[in-house]
């Protein structure tokens, strides 16, 4: 049997940087997914081989707090666990690592699987029993758990995009990162060099489609935090929190 | 001497592909960037080292043909070479190789060096003589030289975009890459399934900052070819010819 963690180490390319030469959050979250995709498939229940039996995973939130962001020509070491399972949803954590050894920040992601046909939640302990032994539940993610994110009501849209041909990814859905690129698009420039996107919470609620205007919502909760919450008409489609430091 | 083609090897993941599973446009482009920057590096001439001599490369004009694009899961190789040094600009060619050794694509790109300060150009052989010793002149780049591109006028925009953090690169400018990804989001979903992006051709005519709301304006000129200008007001930013195939 595979051990229960993951390793992937990532090279930060120029062209994954924005102007303060790091990885943006987008480029984090590209690494995030990407790790799950491939320590998934090693241990036999990857996008590829789930889709076999119709069966598809589902993004359902994700949280990621970075101390420090990882700068151009650096590598990025990401650990990836399953930290628990049950009927519905299963937890993976993440810890970043810099190439001096030095953990730089951690993410937790909740997940489901879906019937590709019906759209519905499967039971996961019914259908892959397996993912249990792999659960590694004593391993620390230091991350705040997940708070609720309540709407956002009352308050004149901040900006709006429609999902083009970029937004939508290999699965033919709005790809979840490009929901992330386009609410830290909400805020200036100035915010980047002054202050480090410390937390990023998204909970994703309703499916954005090609051709879609959505539009986003930004309430300020205090000087360093604000949620946005992105919504198709009166829908919300995901809604996130983000703390400034 | 290092020899005058390099070679560099991408890998096509997840998510760096589109809905149909091949590797998007802008993303063959990334690597156009990144192959060309190490090409440059490694012999002495790349970005990073010519900023001591407060000089930056600025990219003036690019053309892509691909008679198919690398799928997810596959290696593309892509070989870089100087075709021509004259005073003002240099002239780099791209080729695109499979992974079962298939030439899938070409591209021709030309390039100024300005001084940071000024913004203005200067004399490309007084600065790099050596530049000339790596001139591969011979070289095949079957890819039909750039026509010009006229402006497109008397039209309504058919998309417009405001510059956002995500836009913003490295070099603290509107990233080259983006003005592409924007432009073929012009384009509905069906039109990709349908048919195949085969030519791309840009030139470079001002450059968009954060903030700047930019028009796009879109003409026919055939069933399979049409022209986007990219405009901040009056001004043309970019132009770009688009043949489908």
């Amino acid at each position: 049997m595979l051990p229960k963690t993951g390793l992937f180490k990532f090279h930060i390319e120029s062209y994954v940087c924005d102007f303060t030469e790091r990885a943006t959050l987008p480029v984090i979250c590209d690494f995030i997914l990407k790790a799950a995709s491939i320590h998934a498939q090693q241990r036999g229940f990857g996008y590829e081989q789930i889709l076999n039996d119709n069966i598809a995973w589902v993004l359902s939130r994700l949280s990621v707090e970075m101390y420090e962001y990882p700068k151009h020509n650096q590598d990025l070491t990401v650990e990836t666990w399953i930290e628990n399972v049950n009927h519905l949803f299963t937890q993976r954590c993440f810890r970043f690592v810099d190439q001096k050894d030095t953990t730089v920040g951690y993410a937790r992601s909740i997940w489901a699987a879906i019937d590709v046909t019906t759209r519905r939640p499967i039971n996961l302990l019914d259908w892959c029993p397996d993912m249990l032994s792999y659960v590694e539940a004593e391993k620390e993610c230091s991350i705040e758990k997940m708070q609720k994110i309540p709407p956002v009501d009352g308050v004149e849209p901040c900006m709006g995009y429609t999902v083009r041909y970029n937004d939508i990814d290999i699965n033919k859905h709005m790809n979840s990162i490009k929901y992330i690129a386009h609410v830290i698009d909400v805020f200036d420039l100035s915010l980047f060099k002054e202050k480090s996107l410390h937390l990023f919470e998204i909970v994703y609620l309703a499916e954005g489609g090609f051709g879609d205007k959505l539009k986003l919502y930004q309430q300020i909760v205090s000087e360093n935090e604000c949620l946005i919450d992105t919504k198709k008409g009166e829908e919300s489609v995901c809604r996130s929190r983000i703390v400034w430091e």
